[in-house]
């Protein structure tokens, strides 16, 4: 990859675990020890303390307390109190962030609002290769709309030429899911913002990985996932900001009863909810909530500065020992670490068979088609020694050629 | 309430449940002792089985089998899985059903793809006093689409008569979440039909609750609530139901990657897949979903007929004993018990005060905004003996006056 690697031994690399200011917050998930895991990316690991807070929110308030628990247990506060606890985590004041849905149904939800207060602007500029879901729930938003938008979708280097003043929304994602590539969010909502347009940033490969600053930049509108660098678990509930000076203008299409500005009364007639409370629509599940709060839990006390700082020294690490070990691999991704999200990705024509062998040696990496191997470096639990086992576990398995197995051909339903 | 009550003692109703075919179901429960529970038609209680399937899901699964889990343990196929074990219950083939989101969101993708489908057509026919956030959302779909719906909200009796050459969809709640009063499905399934409309059922007051047949009666699309009756926990995941005739043919508003054709493709255009898949949207909530799975496990080897046949027979003795008992209360539902769903209402000008005061004397009902109290009755875990000791302490707090203390008048804030 480069003609002039930096090599590291595996001592070099235990030395830099010791000297970790984050090496205690290891403790805080459940990791197998027999694993290297760099998929916290796609799916965060268990925290520690997650199965204790199921075992009371499921035999202790929804067991005994039944039905008294909304008010009892305050489930009803739980989008807002764990929204609140993402917002510093992403730059943003504690009232303009709430736990909804999903990302995608945010997308929609946000989106939506957004055409509708910009008319009769209706473009919305995104990116081509954006993850698709966001680009599949505007195609969607667009269709169901039937005319009244426009979807301006460009090569990442056109996305400031394609924002004018008939841009209604820019609806990107932050960080690239495959290649990491970072948006330079301050200029790009300063270009928004300059046509007179909207933003909507996709937060799902960055809250919890890299440093945000949502109210500084001026950010109007973003979406994130839980169950990736927040540890929310599996299909986590995801989380929605609006910048408070929005808040009270947008309608969300979305208007369900969570998001009344008195659900309990009963009436027939929807009255938008003050704040970000509006965003809310149906009844919030408590399950997956209680389980998020805990995997946000685990960034207590920790500075996201240091947790991008060592992400940034993991994935030097690694493209280095790639370098030095691994000529096969082309690397996918920046190799100015400033320029990279929280994941280092490689491209070989046989990424698909080589991951799954990898997998099988108890590194566990991603894949994305068509040829890309996915490394999420998530510095909460990810040591300098797991890099090295990682690095030195996949020259074994280009070696030994294993990966070229047969059951390594077919493709899972899951990649 | 009435001048000629029957009375019945609580050996009687001792007795009742000896004989009763489905008493062997309560251990299917974790239910406290102390505790008369009557709003399983909020939130059912929390099944036997629900916490060690959890402990798996997390601590097995999510802990040790990470990422590899959504093909290991078919995380992956766990709406459709978990959506045909919800068929039976409604009358619907397996291949109909399919959990996702909310019920406010199922409502809103599937009256959105209605609509669009139905056009030139119009008009979405709904109920006055519908379950608010039925309307809500249709409120937001129509704001959102700004002119290309018109909601035609009408009294329950006069919805035939508004059915009529311009309506796109019939959108009702089958059961009335405060009265209990039960819409005919069959014949206003074939009155819209007979305009050429499409109907929408929201069954939350009805899955696990009635014997359904949304296949023989031609039912187009149903939306339900997993936390109900079907005991899928707080907030738990929701159901859709779209007969198979239409499923190719509606496009969903909310196209997200799960409803792809090719997820993993990671392609930049939506192809809805093929089926009931194509209803979904983002990744699917696993915990929320295992927890549903155990909920329905409850109804496992269960007729509905049996259930509904229960759920009557303790209406009916709730409403003798109330005859006989508490004279004061208006009855708020139909006596006939065929025309009533699984559930009992009264009405009285203090019924918050009163409904609070029953709760801290170990009788849970609620309360229904001005003047409700509603009894849920469950079959599965629902003694004939709660209902007498429930309404015993209800005469007891009417006698002793102790509603009338002052930390009942303040409402709470879910009520």
């Amino acid at each position: 990859m480069t003609s002039n690697p930096i090599y590291c031994s595996r001592e070099d690399c235990a030395a830099m675990d010791a000297a970790d200011p984050l090496a205690h917050a290891r403790t805080r998930f459940v990791l197998p020890d027999d694993i290297v895991y760099l998929d916290g990316n796609s799916l965060g690991p268990l925290p520690a303390k997650t199965p204790a807070r199921l075992t009371e929110t499921v035999a202790h308030e929804w067991g005994k307390d039944l039905i008294r628990s909304w008010n009892a247990h305050d489930w009803i506060g739980m989008p807002q109190r764990i929204g609140a606890r993402i917002a510093p985590l992403i730059g943003a004041h504690a009232d303009e962030v709430i736990v909804a849905d999903s990302t995608s149904v945010n997308l929609f939800r946000l989106a939506g609002a957004a055409i509708r207060h910009m008319a009769p602007r209706q473009v919305i500029v995104s990116e081509r290769g954006n993850f698709p879901t966001d680009l599949y729930v505007l195609q969607g938003l667009a269709k169901l709309l039937d005319g009244a938008i426009e979807l301006r979708v460009v090569a990442p280097e056109d996305i400031p030429g394609a924002i004018t003043s008939d841009t209604a929304l820019v609806a990107l994602t932050h960080i690239h899911y495959k290649t990491g590539a970072i948006h330079d969010m301050s200029a790009l909502t300063r270009a928004a913002h300059d046509a007179g347009a909207l933003i909507l940033w996709d937060l799902s490969h960055s809250a919890g990985a890299v440093e945000l600053f949502l109210d500084r930049d001026d950010v109007d509108l973003a979406i994130g996932c839980g169950y990736k660098y927040l540890n929310g678990g599996p299909g986590a509930p995801a989380f929605v900001h609006v910048a408070r000076r929005l808040q009270e203008k947008l309608d969300p299409p979305l208007s369900g009863w969570m998001g009344h500005a008195a659900p309990f009364e009963f009436g027939d007639e929807y009255r938008p909810a003050r704040g970000i409370l509006r965003q809310l629509c149906g009844t919030p599940p408590v399950l997956g909530m209680a389980a998020l709060a805990e995997g946000i839990a685990t960034f207590d006390g920790i500075a996201m500065g240091e947790v991008r700082r060592k992400s940034m020294a993991l994935g030097n690490l690694l493209i280095d020992l790639v370098d030095a070990r691994c000529r096969e691999f082309d690397l996918a991704c920046r190799r100015e670490a400033g320029e990279r999200g929280s994941q280092v990705t490689l491209r070989h024509r046989h990424g698909y068979a080589i991951m799954q062998a990898l997998i099988d040696r108890g590194v566990i990496g991603d894949f994305r088609a068509p040829d890309v191997l996915r490394f999420g470096l998530t510095p909460l639990y990810t040591r300098y020694v797991d890099i090295w086992d990682a690095v030195d576990r996949l020259r074994a398995i280009m070696d030994d050629g294993s990966w070229r197995d047969e059951r390594y051909r077919t493709r899972a339903a899951v990649t």
